[in-house]
């Protein structure tokens, strides 16, 4: 990463996390435990990329940086609310390095409560609920400080609100809906899917915030309500585009990366049977033999470092990961010109830079 | 209920629900099972009186009642999805007479996808959280059509939803996560609760909500963006002190009411382990034994009606009836004043008919 980017990502984390941690949208939470899952996530360590790109939008179309930064953290508690029922959903037991909310909760309830082994899942599962629910409405809140605390035109302010809560949401809950209901196929049927599908839940699953934070960062500097304005329009095609190619460089994190840079266990999408275009690709290209292979390994919580390591090399081996790397450069290459018709500035500078992090990163 | 008051609610509740039908919000809404989901509790039969107190406190400060429909639609929406959301939690049954969502997604997850026991529970979990998360947005999105739709200054709309999102949330979710609490006490240690405490849930979970349909119809009606403002807080004093009453009545229905006229059976209240006025003061008043014969039925999901109907008579006998009776009308009494500031109307005379059957209803 170039080092202006990573110097602008580290100052903006750290104005968004204490434009969060002043909000008194906090003194509403109660009780403690909900207090407690509310902050759990949104202070561990992160890469902050979707406030980062908010406001270099904002910068891009003549907005101050302080301008944009309550969207930013807005922005970042709304997805990391997401992350919250996700997580519960997938049953998963780690977020950034540490428990997950209902994991979490689940021990204030053994220790707190001297729950058993089931009240204390179940509580921890109830509390991370109401959890998500806190935050998403906390996001909201931020998103008001636009006009409360910057004096930002309300209905500007309204219509970011609205493109977030109908768009966006419904793109990733639908996706998370979806996901869902792949995971019952491979349970009751074969492995059937296409590579349309793939992108279809990159873009539902992440690529969408993205294009909102092209979008509201957009709005914001320009101080239009407008959707339709060109060059909202165009920085917001140009951060959905990088989004996808985001999504597609971390599935080839997921197979190829490290461990200790990662934060998660090599092969773990694998692990997780995880429908990726590395995954389209390898089968399409794979004769009987090495097809039965994968198939035999993926979706195996138990698949032990050999077997993960077989899989790897038959996803490098088969075009799988090449494919992919071409298709995030692609992405890529589609979304530069998008910013063709904005002017020079260090934001726009800056927003090129990420755009070449999202296919040349190890992290 | 006077006929006055009947028309209205009918009418308003005709409105209310055709805006819902109409809102562009759906087409984001995907796949079918989620879209489903999140209308399933909506369109059913309910006396809707939160949406039409937020109508009539517009009403009563000048405003036309078409201006606050998207307001009343919302407001509805909202408390839908925090029923959707608590059912799940308290893995109840049925609502408004029909299954609740996770039941419902449940039995879709058997017949679409041809799950078993276990993975049915699952999915009908799983999508029951994502449907309370997009009726929250939904709701979020009602209320931005009063600037959108009904050209309210988009700074009161900001307002309104600042207060939904912080103050009403958070007691919302903060009765629920305390009723979550609440219910291990009992299963760990005694029954320890003060009168106190249930008038503190009875506000967390009911009262908080009318206040809000007083505040924002009463800024929607004036078109003020300020809380402070004297009439304001006078209509909202008002419809959160009668919202009150109404859960305290509620809780006499939920021991003396008609199976058929309320949906529920008789005794579920008892049945559930309820903490109310009724229990607190009719154990203050219980001799040993009959603290004994209480202690043992409540709570008892397998209650025969034998026992539900002594427990009943014991709640007669020791005050537990009366005693919330006159607790009611106390609060009504004291909500009555709230309104002389309020020049005289249609509004402000079907505000004193709701009051009054707050306290003088049997559904």
């Amino acid at each position: 990463m170039r080092i202006e980017l990573t110097v602008f990502l580290k100052e903006k984390e750290k104005q968004i996390l204490a434009f969060i941690e002043e909000s008194e949208v906090q003194k509403y939470i109660q009780p403690k435990d909900l207090y407690d899952a509310v902050r759990a996530y949104i202070f561990r360590p992160a890469k902050r990329l979707r406030p980062a790109v908010l406001i270099m939008a904002c910068g891009c179309l003549g907005g101050a940086e302080e301008l944009a930064i309550p969207a930013a953290a807005g922005g970042e508690l709304f997805h990391t609310w997401t992350l919250v029922h996700d997580d519960l959903i997938d049953n998963d037991d780690f977020r950034r390095g540490s428990p997950t909310v209902h994991r979490l909760m689940e021990e204030a309830g053994r220790t707190g409560f001297g729950l058993d082994e089931s009240q204390a899942k179940e509580y921890g599962r109830h509390i991370a609920i109401l959890s998500g629910d806190m935050q998403h409405a906390w996001a909201v809140n931020l998103f008001i400080d636009l006009a409360v605390k910057k004096k930002l035109d309300p209905l500007v302010v309204l219509k970011i609100i609205s493109w977030l809560e109908s768009y966006v949401i419904g793109s990733l809950l639908g996706g998370e809906a979806l996901d869902v209901q792949l995971g019952i196929s491979d349970i009751t049927g074969g492995l059937d899917f296409s590579e349309d599908e793939v992108i279809k839940m990159l873009w539902l699953k992440t690529g969408v915030l993205y294009e909102f934070a092209g979008l509201a960062g957009a709005m914001i500097g320009k101080g239009t309500a407008d959707f339709d304005d060109p060059e909202v329009k165009a920085v917001k095609e140009f951060t959905g585009l990088c989004g996808i190619a985001f999504q597609l460089q971390d599935d080839i994190l997921g197979v190829l990366g490290d461990e200790k840079t990662l934060g998660k266990p090599v092969g773990s999408d694998i692990r997780e049977g995880k429908k990726t275009t590395i995954l389209y690709e390898a089968l399409r290209n794979a004769d009987e033999n090495q097809r039965r292979t994968i198939l035999q390994v993926l979706g195996d919580k138990n698949a032990g470092a050999d077997e993960i390591n077989r899989i790897i090399d038959l996803f490098k081996e088969l075009n799988g990961v090449d494919y992919t790397k071409q298709l995030a450069a692609a992405y890529i290459k589609k979304a530069l010109p998008c910013l063709d018709p904005i002017p020079a500035s260090k934001y726009k500078d800056l927003l090129l830079q990420w755009a070449d992090f999202m296919i040349n990163r190890d992290f």
